[in-house]
């Protein structure tokens, strides 16, 4: 079968990984990078300017620093009839504002949010996948193709939506890594080894990540008390127990606190009886 | 084989669950607790006064409201060759100090901190267990009628450790429910159903939970750029992505602005090519 050619607009560690993968597949690659040598030795066709690039193929992929960077390096270049795949990371706005750009202009137009590191593309057990939303036809035209470097997840036609997951999933990990990183300072000048204190902390927070469908199910019921065990009150009358045994440690509270006082404000607003869903609409 | 007989102080949800859990197993159970009634129809012998209740066991297990209510309760009491098991919720400093306490009154003191809520009481296979520090020589003696209702998982002779353990993880957890409270809020306002999100959530704190290994490691070894593949620099240069969709999705960034400021504080103090192990410090 032959495979489709694309063309690859941006060489860092990322869109170098992207581009071993698709050769490695067999995928002809027409490759543009600022910087010029980053493609020696990849086996990818090099382009001298971001046209060439562009008009060496109709699918294009655009891994670029930022926003910024896609405007400018597509300044002035013709995209009629082109499909256009945006890797580069940006917010949901900036994508939304691509999309809308790169239609006047005759393109259609896919955003990609990659939720993966670069050592983990084009090794389909590394469990790397990329949201993709915007132009669905785009999407069903290159599915395999794109599914090459890593898997895919279309996510809807509303350009933004990868970016938003994209950014939703990494807000929540930066979130679980903040209460590691207290948890770490906690035990730090005890006598307890990280690396056996680390996979109690991996099995609890394993064993605690489920809860986010009983949260799912209270944000769609609208009910944040169905079904509550351990309600808001509880938790509030023991996150004391959590913010002294910092101050008993030596340990700065800044990353629990936030959290414990949005709790205390949604208890003293009369929802002691429920769980953390209600949270939600306050921030 | 004769079960061994016990008596428990405190019959809330959690020491009612723990009742149940002794009771059923066929282990003679004498229960106080401070509102009469509370042990009805339970199968326990009921003591009448706490003094009573110590009087009638050796193994003797306080799960109390607070470390205040402990001392209250057992005010005057003989515990003279006692074995008390302390699983009212507390701070380390609290533990140590009840284990004085204890010492001096010549009894033999295990503090503990239960990992699970009451429902999981009692069914082992729902993962609950209880972290527990202070004499190894009660634990060993004790060991099967404390495995009973829960798992046990004794992390030392310093009685401060049970409740350490506990404390830590609750603050990651903590953390992880901040992240994901702020990742809902993204999504709260867009045509995304949270039952829907809710498996891609679970799934990525789940892969991303076992980056505890490396920080760990690094924490032991010291080197914390040892491997790194997404560094510091690069995610604090991300980060600006973060705050904008959240800006843009007009969510508050409170819960996910401290660890962002704490890596940024970090990089600037010359970190970049760091993972966060070094955060753990700066708290």
């Amino acid at each position: 079968m032959t495979k489709t050619p694309l063309s690859l607009l941006g060489l860092g560690a990322m869109g170098t990984a992207l581009a071993r993968a698709w050769l490695a597949a067999g995928h002809p690659l027409t490759a543009w990078n600022r910087t010029p040598g980053k493609a020696d030795g990849l086996g990818a066709d090099v382009a001298a300017t971001p046209a060439d690039a562009v008009a060496a193929n109709r699918l294009v992929v655009l891994c670029l620093l930022n926003d910024a960077s896609v405007e400018q390096t597509l300044a002035g270049v013709d995209l009629a009839g082109k499909d256009l795949v945006d890797l580069t990371t940006g917010t949901p706005a900036q994508a939304r504002a691509r999309a809308a750009w790169a239609r006047e202009r005759g393109a259609r137009f896919l955003d990609g949010g990659i939720m993966a590191v670069p050592p983990m593309i084009g090794h389909p057990r590394s469990g790397a996948y990329v949201f993709y939303s915007g132009s669905g036809a785009l999407f069903e035209d290159h599915r395999r193709t794109l599914a090459v470097p890593a898997g895919t997840n279309y996510v809807g036609e509303d350009p933004g939506f990868a970016a938003l997951h994209d950014v939703a999933l990494l807000s929540a990990m930066y979130g679980m890594f903040a209460g590691i990183t207290h948890a770490f300072a906690l035990i730090r000048d005890e006598d307890i080894a990280p690396t056996a204190f680390a996979p109690l902390l991996v099995d609890w927070l394993t064993a605690m990540a489920p809860h986010v469908h009983r949260t799912a199910e209270h944000l769609e019921s609208g009910n944040h008390a169905e079904g509550v065990v351990s309600n808001l009150a509880m938790q509030v009358a023991s996150a004391r127990t959590l913010t002294d045994t910092a101050a008993g440690q030596g340990v700065s509270p800044e990353l629990i606190t936030p959290f414990l006082s949005l709790m205390e404000r949604h208890v003293a607003d009369g929802h002691g009886d429920e769980d953390g869903a209600g949270l939600v609409a306050r921030l």
